[in-house]
């Protein structure tokens, strides 16, 4: 027997209806690429993203159709969105920072068929022009070129009206393996993941926050900021290109920003900015930093020194990108501040939407106690099944569930934590060393700037943990004395038995480091015999 | 294009599966019919849920079936909800202050092949039971009746599976015209009603929070409590058949309740002893108010008094109930604390998933300027399309919106404000009085207990107002006083011609004023000539 309630497709045209019928006033502020803060509001937005729509239609693009954005976080990249989806057709989020071959390869892969991008990025695309012959137009999302597009159409263009499943949106990954993949969203899961992203214990935006993505939207989708903020009505700031301290703190400042997002660097950039001018956060209060590992001296100075709520959080692009969350539930919200911190410096819980299993290599599932680590499985409706053109085959085990490639760790509280990429975990003794909890550790010594750990061969452990180090200018800092700062914070049989210090870590198109890159530089290296 | 994302099901056995998982180990705590305190867990709901679905399969039950329960708001009829709903069956909550009449038609109506039912309520049922012969098996909810059905199943049944449109539960509105109606929610409806009122501005629920549901099951899902606090992982109290005011301070006080629930008569009677007893609440922060208006005295006292946020919201059986909320958006929140009441005293604004629109009698839109007045319409995924086998006809207008019957205005900030029920306003010189509006002035007269405001025949401009009032025991008051105290408060026009003092106002039995058995007991009235 079927329920009799109102069919109502989860269709993302009805956000922004949402936004510009409940919330039209509300602003959407943009630090343009050129320079000027641009204002508009939901209402315009809307009216626009409809003319946007009319446009491509007379330009024949049809629902299904790839339509490309090469741009970072602004009001027009959002018109772009809301056009493209609204419409049916499909918005493929280009990340700048990717290789130029890379962006050839995705482009080609996904057949794109128009480029709305920022005109800074104009000459990489022009370079290789030819070699993407589906591309029939480069729009540059600026005055010339994209405003009489959207002046000389009407905003009469019908939104909506397809199926919940039809495919909106299109964002590759980064690629550590192989080349990029692609994750094609549907109307339905980022609908889901909007919502889901709302709860008081997720990001909880409210009609009455100012949000500031610094979190790209060809990043996992801003992590669902730019669904999510016109969804509840909130204010939303867009950083444009200057990602720096200063200009964050006056973005933050200027338009009283009360929730942000974005991976640490970004912060540690603001902390740093903050701390060399002595000056205060007046009206920011919550945080969502995730993408990478929060370090926790980060999130201790920003609550100590600014009374931020800092929230870590972890998800990825075949997750949309929600995953967990690191919100205090009631039995640790009522311990002491430092005991809470054991749980919140871990990358969170899952909402209701997220199912997550910790397995072993024979696929069985571990226990919630903290110990034992295995392989983060994750199943739910805004999780990928698999990805475009059936690349990397069928990615779902058994039971449906995808394998994110994390280890992790889950407390008895329900808190997860991400001890290593399954590719990057040390196996010595038969038993696994997390590089990323040493990582972190080594880190937080005062001299070191960025280091990774990566497992050396050894002839009698199969691996031991090598630290790999860049110090901060000027710094100094030896071998004996990376590793007694390790003493005591990890077992002793994961200390590693070398560091190597260099000059340069390589950080991938995310600013994750790159650890396929320094395994290939230390090909030739071998363990000192102690 | 269709995504490729994952396809899972919302199905509400999810939910508690999620609860279980991650919040296992957090409280449901009743106060029984009998009187003691029972304490479980999610962890423990679970299993006793899935034992439950076990009988029932052993009972022969079969997806589709409508199991009934006729139960006040405890963990058994939580429990029961879940078992019955997880595989698959429809769980019907009958509404015990129902006549018995009602509750025998809708028990036929709708096929109910079992009744859980709380020990108080079996007499009624008893009385009549040759009349309800689908019904094979009443189950009383108590350490006789229902515990050895539990025990002696195992906890093994399988949940969900099914498609998300797959009836879930039966809910009859009580009927102030013709027979009751019944609303078929299905899975899909609730789950996304749960995880829209779990949104920051709706009832913003989250895992610190302890939840207290007076608002009853039977009565629209208990505003969707029973599925938002497991999905959030929120402690529940569930509060059973003591409501009077000291009966629920106990409760608030020593289950540290945060959130609550409920109709506007029990926080008037908790008012009334926290001011008799002095009384001061600790640890309740917010309560939701609905069901009828929420008077502004009342609000305005437990601000003032007790330092609560009260939030007014309205909805209704048909929209599974949540409409709209009134949380103060972003200009509202910057206004003045006196300024923002005119705002948030109204019945509020709705979220992402509520489409409202305001008509005349041609179908037409009105403005949303607080004055337009007009036929309060509504759409959307967890709103009805149909009542149970068709009653009512198709009750969905040619853009698919639902007649809600009510009257209503909304202002420029996007509040919704009723002001009558479509069969109550009252229509003079071809303009609309709302009976509301005045007879909430009249309540706040201090001799004033309860009051209605209903059209009496005018020759002349057709209907007038006329005030049908009881006093409080021992006050007094004449008609030249009530209606000096409306007096600049109201349009001169909408003077009420006249006061009749009655000693008893009709209540249905979800609270409200019958007004239909008064205009039946005013039939022979005639309005005095001025």
């Amino acid at each position: 027997m079927l329920g009799l309630m109102q069919d109502w497709p989860l269709t993302l045209d009805r956000i922004l209806d949402h936004a510009r019928t409940w919330h039209g006033a509300v602003e959407v502020v943009s630090r343009a690429i050129e320079g000027p803060i641009l204002r508009s509001t939901y209402a315009q937005v809307h009216d626009r993203a409809k003319r946007l729509s009319r446009a491509l239609l007379d330009l024949g693009v049809e629902p299904g159709d790839r339509i490309a954005t090469l741009a970072l976080n602004g009001g027009r990249h959002l018109e772009v969105w809301y056009g493209v989806m609204g419409m049916g057709a499909v918005c493929h989020t280009l990340n700048p920072r990717m290789s130029v071959d890379q962006l050839c390869y995705i482009i080609n892969h996904a057949g794109d068929r128009i480029i709305f991008c920022d005109a800074i990025f104009l000459p990489l695309l022009a370079a290789r022009r030819e070699q993407m012959p589906s591309v029939e137009r480069i729009v540059a999302l600026n005055d010339e070129d994209y405003e009489p597009l959207i002046a000389q159409a009407s905003p009469d263009a019908v939104w909506g009206g397809f199926d919940e499943n039809t495919a909106a949106g299109l964002c590759y990954t980064s690629g550590t393996t192989g080349e990029p993949k692609g994750v094609l969203y549907s109307h339905r899961s980022n609908f889901l993941h909007t919502i889901a992203t709302m709860s008081a214990d997720v990001m909880g935006v409210s009609s009455r926050d100012v949000v500031l993505p610094v979190v790209p939207m060809f990043h996992a989708n801003a992590w669902g900021l730019a669904f999510s903020a016109p969804a509840a009505g909130a204010k939303l700031v867009m950083p444009g290109a200057k990602l720096d301290g200063a200009s964050i703190y006056e973005l933050l400042e200027s338009e009283k920003v009360t929730l942000s997002a974005a991976v640490p660097t970004v912060f540690q950039m603001l902390l740093a900015y903050l701390r060399e001018t002595g000056q205060r956060l007046t009206t920011l209060k919550r945080v969502v930093i995730g993408g990478a590992a929060l370090p926790p001296a980060l999130m201790r100075a920003f609550e100590d020194e600014q009374g931020l709520l800092v929230v870590h959080a972890w998800g990825m692009t075949e997750t949309s990108p929600l995953g967990v969350v690191s919100m205090p539930e009631s039995r640790v919200a009522a311990m002491p501040r430092e005991a809470q911190r054991v749980h919140l410096e871990k990358q969170g819980r899952p909402p209701l939407g997220i199912e997550l299993r910790l397995t072993n290599e024979a696929g069985e599932d571990l226990p919630h106690d903290g110990r034992a680590v295995g392989h983060l499985m994750v199943r739910g409706p805004f999780v990928a099944a698999s990805y475009f053109r059936g690349e990397g085959g069928d990615i779902l085990d058994e039971r449906g569930f995808f394998d994110t490639g994390d280890i992790a760790a889950i407390d008895p509280y329900g808190f997860m934590e991400i001890t290593d990429r399954a590719k990057d975990v040390i196996k010595s003794g038969g038993e696994w060393i997390s590089s990323i909890e040493i990582e972190n550790l080594v880190m937080a010594h005062p001299a070191v700037e960025i280091a990774a750990v990566i497992g050396a061969a050894h002839p009698k452990w199969d691996e031991r943990p090598v630290v790999v180090a860049k110090l901060k200018p000027g710094a100094s800092a030896d071998r004996a004395e990376i590793l007694a700062f390790l003493e005591g914070k990890i077992p002793k049989w994961w200390t590693p038995d070398d560091v190597v210090f260099v000059d340069d870590v390589p950080l991938g198109p995310t600013g994750k480091v790159e650890k396929k890159i320094i395994r290939q530089r230390m090909a030739g290296y071998v363990l000192p015999t102690v």
